[in-house]
């Protein structure tokens, strides 16, 4: 594909599609977002920082520069405690001019994203749900973002209305839950997710945030063996954590003891980032990206392993030899002697934490599928609210 | 003291000096600096990304902004392989210009910063030693700096030769060994090399890097009873790595085999930074920083540690609550159960790596003290220089 | 059920029978068997050794005596490299002597036991393996043991043969394969291979050794759900291995990179081992016993979690307080503190180890269950035995 | 030394003399010791259960038959909570007898053994202590021990006393303190106590149980250097436990939440005590026996280990191919690959523990040494015992 084709033009040619990294996490670290609501008004308040991270997205390799929109729905921006200085259009708007700024820096698309909403988990209904997508829709297509995103959903049947908000627009879709194997907190599975996706009008699906790369990567894997035993066709992305996550159970990093502030030690390292690399294009999939804890470096690191694929390594990696091979150049020769490719791909780094163990037992109200139900109503503040969303679930 | 008060009158007022964090360390993940020369060019090559790292430190809490010099000297800029764009004299520039656009965005001020030569370990002689100080100095001076700061020296030799250099100017002068409680390449004890750094004119005397927050606590512990024992005054620093590394040998994280791309499971979390900071504090340090591996997160936590005692909270805070407090808008409740100090302080956080070991056997040459003086010669190329250098090590 | 009734009366009366442990690990680190071969020959040449075992186990409370006579067949005793002092008949009748002697002392029975053959994975006919179970049996109806146990089996096609040949001399016969969750060497379900067991006569079915506690109760309560669905009647058992065995792969232990020299750190405590019976029990195991790594003190620890339901402690909890009751004795008050069930429940005993992981990578030839029939021919020496033993594994 | 030979002899030829492991733990596990009193009536009680002990360390090639007298001081049985139907005399002749019956089956001496008192603890005088080694000493003599061991003292002061009763028979005479590095309760260091113990007549002098075996061999060696700076002359021995301890903390494993009945993980494997002979025998130790957690098979690889200077490998090696030699006949191709050294030598186990840690925080009163002397005080139950006890302290 030319520079400047879309993603399904990209897709379509087989080409490699890289996105960014986390931007909430990120820019947690950097001081801009508050862990808790998590919501984006950065774009607004702090343009710079969010150009910024952008910016080294795409240096990293990124073809794909998200709206910083997550969490971005009006509903969202009420609950979210103190009152914000900007409105939520604002806020969109600002998000799409900073992702196109930079977007036009390089070769990228600019993607509008929306996620799950407050209102979807406090039982309301199809209409009200699918005007609050509606509302920054509209501002996407007002600044004529390339194409949507769909993401962060425990809920397939939120995804399939968000999707059939999207769609409306013409634009090509991606559809990402943020599930498991296990599948949705409905207990519905990653292959039943996807063709419902793809049905709805998905041209892209795949699974985002939550879990590590090899288990986000597992569950893509089922989505498409559950499209293409339907019948169906479509492309597949992946957007993991950063984070190593064996232990968690089926609603992810969230019930980790560690989440969010304690997670440090399970950070990948950029050699971990080529294996899932591989592995994500070995199993077909074309869109490769990450979630939270994604720092430039990390796609720098996919972009790298999947530079033979795509002809070209990245700009940031005139800073970085491959392989550690700018360590050719340190001062210590026991340390020159690590820049090779078996060096880093061997290494089982230590934790330096002697009192701390492998593995956490994850926190939360369940642990088994069968309570999956009562797991997600975490917005549904009154008993009435309880049972409307526990009957919906049975509906299915 | 008064808003633009000198690094001095505060610290002789009683007040906490916060420290920026490491920035090769950040840079290099953000796609700036290269592992391995790790120098710093960027702030010539690419000046929105280091002011967009001092702006997160200043917002973080920290009233120093370190020029970002680290390893500019002449004779390091022309040995890291490949040919740079800019001149020494241009980065130097181009790095106080950023420092002082940022510092004067809020309470901070400008240190230039010289750190060890490949000329010292290449055994050229003082005078030629003390010539690459005096370029970057020159610039320093030019550009009127607040103070200066000699860094990351191994010996306290070379140190001291920085320090007579930094004093000509009259500004004042800190000075930071990056050894830990067993004393610098030639086995000078922490206390001695502290009285040695006062001796010849340094106000301001610590470590940096190396080693983890505690072991450099523990450090700077033992100059301050040295300096007392001897008589003498000063003020002190540390500026530690944000990984934790109990198992590294007198060289310090360099010989750990995760050096420089598997340290992620020692980073430090937030909470672990608390504790730094408050024992840095009772031992009676009072400009309290970070070094590689801290990131804008990491000094916040320091600044929101100290705010009893500076009597305010830093611009970041806003976007985080104290101890956690911000989980209480999260969406499931029991991560809002997770809001409270007792949890976060008392969390011992696994490393989600079945695989991995809690410790690493450290790398390197040597292992004794008694072997410190062969470890060093990691530049001196030749059998001759090697001897000069055992040489002058035995000559103290 | 009145002392001296025999296994099916005890277990049909509902009550709890408690196996013994592992003879030729334990005696392995007294002295008495080498580890490699792991055949029985101690019964004959060091039978006060033996006997002293039993005896600790019939304290700890054991009711089932079972004779060491594991790899005692005359296929295996001829195989295992330096020629032995007694013939296999000779250990086989001294092993039953010596069970026998123990199980009088006290109110236990006599099991006599038969293992997979040599035999067998050689590819020998069904008459020739049978004639090989034969002549150990031919012993056990002379010594006149109490009831059968075929145990230790990774094909329940050979199982199935040695019930076959136990089930003619009308003794009460129990029936274990040393297998978990996902089934026998050829991925005969554990449901399957119970319902097989049990149609071909065996009244009490299982599983031993191979992986820990936790594993193996799931395993036999997969067995009890096949058994159950096929509207069949059986008694479920249980002898797991007292090792720690998350990471291993189908194969169980033996593909640990620790078996069998290094395995101390995956040491189940007494405490895991309450945890062991308390779950066994609550499925429906009644005969809970021990395999490889069982010392009497685990078994001890077993009797006592069963106690409520038995009515009794074992003769050697006079020398152990319940939950650690004993330390109330002890001269520091810190460990008398230690003397109470929640305590010991809840630690998280580490290792000391801290240069070694959590988890290792299972070694072996294959590592997915559709290897599993190549795994499994390590006495098959001839290309033509490999053949045979693939086809016949493909006419199931 | 022919055969028959005293333990000085032994000593002075330069023979290795290996001892024998820890009776208490080793009996706990098999029913006869309680954990918390420890005391030793089993001797009397279960005699066939010592003997065989005593047994299998013969056969692992222990020289030296200990009398299972451990604790078995009339202050201490009439401590120990339930009345016992022996006698302190009748214990401390059973255990003789025993130990002679089985040194007699092959080359092995008998040592009569005491230990430290409640008495001492209790503040009791010089006098009345030394009352309470004589009369265990009066059996020993009846009985015709070959030497004498006074081991498991944490104060050098009651040591001494032990050693000046001992010395009165005229028998060589052995004294450990229960020490590490750091000294004993009272911070008398271990090469001074070392001093005072050859001085009053110790003719070998060593550490045992408490710490493990690097622990116990360095303290061992600072007591050599001791000795010989104080130009006098003596034997080492060394008896630690089987136990990792790297996390300990100066009172030993006593403190670590494990003990005692968690400490399954930390469990050497006999690789490492390959590691702990050779450096014992490599620092000038030639009496090597083991403590707390010494199964007869780690005793065997102490042995195994130290067969080149002793010219003979053990009676129970014929059940032990050296380095896992014996795997050379397993069935699995791959465990028969794992039949050589450096497959062992190089092994770092994992612990199959994912949710448990490396290291603990040790437990206690308190945790520097300046805590030391109130530390020790667990038997003295009076204020005025304590005062006692503290002055008594600080008259040294």
């Amino acid at each position: 594909a030319f520079p400047g084709s879309g993603v399904l033009e990209r897709l379509d040619a087989g080409e490699v599609v890289i996105g960014d990294g986390g931007f909430v996490f990120a820019l947690e670290k950097r001081g801009y977002v508050k862990a808790g609501p998590w919501t984006p008004e950065a774009a607004a308040e702090h343009p710079e920082a969010v150009r910024q991270l952008h910016r080294e997205f795409l240096r990293a390799g990124a073809n794909v520069m998200q709206t910083f929109t997550f969490y971005a729905s009006d509903d969202k921006l009420e609950n979210r405690g103190n009152k914000l200085s900007f409105t939520g259009a604002q806020i969109n708007e600002a998000a799409c001019d900073l992702a196109r700024e930079v977007a036009n820096e390089g070769d990228a698309l600019v993607a509008g994203g929306v996620s799950q909403t407050p209102s979807y988990l406090s039982c309301k209904s199809e209409t009200d749900v699918k005007a609050i997508f509606k509302k920054q829709l509209d501002v996407f297509v007002k600044k004529n973002v390339d194409f949507l995103i769909a993401e962060y959903f425990e809920h397939v049947e939120e995804a399939v209305w968000a999707v059939e908000v999207l769609k409306q627009t013409g634009k090509p879709v991606a559809a990402c839950l943020c599930v498991g194997p296990e599948g949705d907190m409905h207990g519905v599975s990653p292959g039943e997710c996807a063709v419902r996706l793809v049905k709805a009008g998905a041209q892209i699906v795949g699974v985002n945030c939550h879990f590590d790369p090899m288990t986000c990567v597992e569950a893509v894997k089922m989505m498409k063996e559950g499209v293409e035993k339907a019948g169906l066709k479509a492309h597949y992305m992946v957007q993991p954590l950063a984070y190593h996550t064996p232990d968690c159970s089926c609603q992810g990093f969230i019930d980790l003891p560690e989440f969010p502030f304690g997670l440090e030690p399970r950070i990948l390292t950029r050699w971990d980032m080529h294996k899932y690399a591989r592995e994500a294009y070995n199993v077909g999939i074309r869109f490769i990206g990450g979630c939270c804890g994604f720092e430039p470096y990390h796609i720098r690191a996919v972009a790298e392993e999947l530079a033979p694929e795509r002809g070209f390594l990245p700009a940031a990696s005139e800073k970085h030899g491959n392989w550690g091979a700018g360590l050719e150049m340190h001062t210590k020769p026991w340390v020159r002697a690590r820049a090779r490719r078996d060096y880093w791909e061997n290494l089982r780094p230590a934790s330096g934490r002697p009192q701390c163990a492998s593995m956490s037992v994850p926190d939360g109200w369940g642990v088994t599928k069968g309570h999956a139900d009562l797991m997600q109503q975490t917005e549904a503040t009154t008993q009435d609210q309880l049972k409307q969303l526990f009957d919906r679930s049975k509906s299915h």
